[in-house]
């Protein structure tokens, strides 16, 4: 066991399978956490740390269930959760100017806040204690809502310089403001080369002026070279993933040969209209198998040993804490570290049997084998409650302000089938 | 509203959102279903429905709740739920030799029963009345479970006879037996080539010998080329596509392809250990995702109107039944079909807003959406209770056969982290 001076624990959780994702991967079939405040103040077996701390405020007898620290995602709009349906199965060009700069042109701060909030919830709901916002226009909104949920957020504004049919009031900010998305698409590249004179696309071009640093986060990064995945690995750079969105809007990322090369993958959800589950549960499960199929472009044949699931796994951990730079807070259950965890529940139907619980974790795992999460030593669902906000008066307000923003926006949804 | 004579009801569904996947892809916004027996005694508007069945057995009110055809599983081995987790990340010589035959040599009469049951509350959850079992040891003890649970299926004993390691109690069956996986992998058309001297694969020599026939129903197609969707689409056979399957063991089936040119596409999970979540809601997701990324390797760029919501839904619902020779019976909500239905409810965080509710079903729905299921006029699960089982007593057994079964078999798995 290692912990630090005995004080009095609030909290210990106990009689778990305790998948630590240290830089030992450490995991303990019949462990304990024990939580001081805002921090994990011991990790160990059950027997040692029920023994330093035998007066916790709150004990917790898990029964074998799996704790895990708390995922991160390093990639969600939360303001376009109200915008969850409205872009499905429609070209780029429609996507974007036909539905989601409409979108987000009229929405207003509340409107923002309401969406933060149900897409906080469902982010909660899948096991996510920390994420990094990709931006909308109102970043204190945002700030209120991942408050009042508990939740632990990097939030920033998305900036945007030209692009035809741009919102006029977006277009103000300047262009070293707008680097984040980087090589979505192959017409990017081309754009790139094109206007700045160089032999590859976006990468190229960052490494040539020297923007490449080890604070930058790279979403989606699908359209890199070999030379371009080496200035990345060389700079330091962190990538986030995001497999659905990436399947359906722009391509196959070189995730094995971005991990190969030493660069720090972690996993996204992207925003709603764009993947639509934002669930990083969804995300492990598709990045292990998308990345399995890719192979069968690069090789002939799919590889089913690629991205195996403890790879998945410390993706979605403790590779979320470096990209969003908190690996000395969070990311793994250690000593010393924010007490952000989950209580995962395998013992339902969708895990069993359990031969293989890290595997099992990443392949079998729903949202619904999520029980609780804690955010900074703060239970913030319990028992599949949400605990910060009343959950019913969240999504009632947010479908009422979804339907009225798009009513607003004038975006008319053709209809599918034949309806009476 | 249509209707049969009327009959008193057994059960009225009401003020329901009803997508019937008839052929008009009928959806009524405020619908109701009136289930006589076994079958559906009437389809229409909510008033009328009433008015006709004013003194139905039991009568419900759906809220606005969603009711759907139930979804068909067109290949599933219901006798390997039991070895969920003992080959993730492996080879496939190693997933074949080292773990799924060893497995399957192994299983006694028993075990094939209780994983039988395991696998259908798994169907039955992820709203599955119908499927087709693509084959394991113990047809008889598929058959009592799937008559417990109250499911509907399509059972059969899986042949081989040729394969280095084959079980030698396997290698009875003459090869007109065995022809059921079809083009699954490279490697299966150079044999073919090689052997049967023909120029390209599996389905070219199908052809030649005349096997292609309507009532083929045939798994995965992943590696047919132009010539070969012909064959199928000439012939009317139908393709059971698993995509998670086929992303993490086969490659990327030219699916768009196959439904341009008229191929009737229905969608499967195949096994546990293939795949490993046995849910045809994962599958639509995934089908969609997937066929939209796929496209980056055909045309340089994904396209993310390829297989929009209402075909995937088609695929999993009219199309599973035709691959079955069943659509006269099941697969859409028609007067006279059998009963065999769910009710969904989208009012939770993970499928609102609902602007478009189609695209919700295939893109945002998780099992925890699906309420109830009925088949044959029977819930099978109401209210997410399972009904003719002891859901518990049957996860207890599965787990502990499992145990047993791979200590038998001398299946041990290695340590994916550092156990204490």
């Amino acid at each position: 066991m290692t912990q630090v001076t005995a004080v009095s624990a609030d909290i210990v959780l106990h009689n778990a399978f305790v998948v630590t994702m240290d830089g030992a991967l450490t995991v303990l079939r019949d462990g304990a956490i024990a939580v001081v405040g805002d921090r994990i103040a011991a990790v160990g077996p059950s027997a040692d740390v029920l023994g330093a701390f035998p007066g916790a405020a709150q004990t917790l007898n898990l029964a074998g269930r799996i704790l895990l620290p708390g995922f991160v995602n390093t990639h969600v709009h939360t303001s376009q959760q109200l915008a969850r349906g409205i872009a499905d199965d429609v070209d780029l060009m429609t996507w974007l100017h036909g539905r989601i700069w409409p979108y987000e042109s009229h929405m207003t701060e509340e409107d923002s806040y309401a969406s933060t909030l149900l897409c906080g919830i469902e982010l909660i709901r899948s096991g996510v204690t920390c994420f990094a916002e990709a931006g909308g226009q109102y970043v204190s909104e945002m700030a209120r809502a991942v408050e009042l949920l508990g939740l632990r957020a990097c939030l920033t504004k998305s900036t945007m310089d030209c692009g035809d049919g741009l919102p006029p009031n977006w277009s103000s900010c300047s262009t070293d403001d707008c680097i984040q998305h980087i090589a979505e698409i192959p017409y990017e590249n081309q754009l790139v080369m094109r206007m700045k004179k160089i032999d590859h696309g976006t990468v190229t071009y960052l490494e040539k002026i020297d923007f490449l640093r080890n604070n930058l986060l790279a979403a989606h990064s699908v359209w890199l070279n070999e030379s371009e995945i080496s200035h990345f690995s060389n700079a330091g750079v962190k990538v986030s993933h995001c497999p659905a969105s990436a399947m359906r809007m722009l391509g196959f990322a070189p995730i094995r040969e971005m991990l190969d090369s030493g660069v720090c993958v972690s996993l996204g959800t992207d925003g709603a209209p764009s993947n639509n589950r934002m669930s990083i549960v969804d995300e492990m499960y598709l990045a292990s198998l998308i990345n399995k199929g890719r192979e069968a472009y690069i090789s002939g044949t799919t590889n089913p040993t690629v991205l195996p699931s403890e790879t998945v796994l410390t993706m979605a951990t403790i590779n979320g804490a470096k990209a969003v730079l908190w690996d000395n807070e969070i990311g793994s259950l250690e000593v010393g570290k924010k007490a952000d965890l989950i209580v995962v529940n395998p013992f339902k139907w969708s895990m069993l049997p359990l031969h293989d619980s890290i595997a099992n974790i990443v392949y079998c795992m729903r949202s619904e084998n999520i029980e609780s999460v804690m955010c900074n030593g703060q239970w913030i669902m319990k028992d599949q409650k949400i605990m910060n906000v009343n959950e019913e008066e969240v999504i009632s307000s947010a479908v009422k302000r979804a339907t009225a923003l798009l009513a607003r926006a004038g975006i008319n949804l053709p209809e599918r089938m034949n309806y009476l």
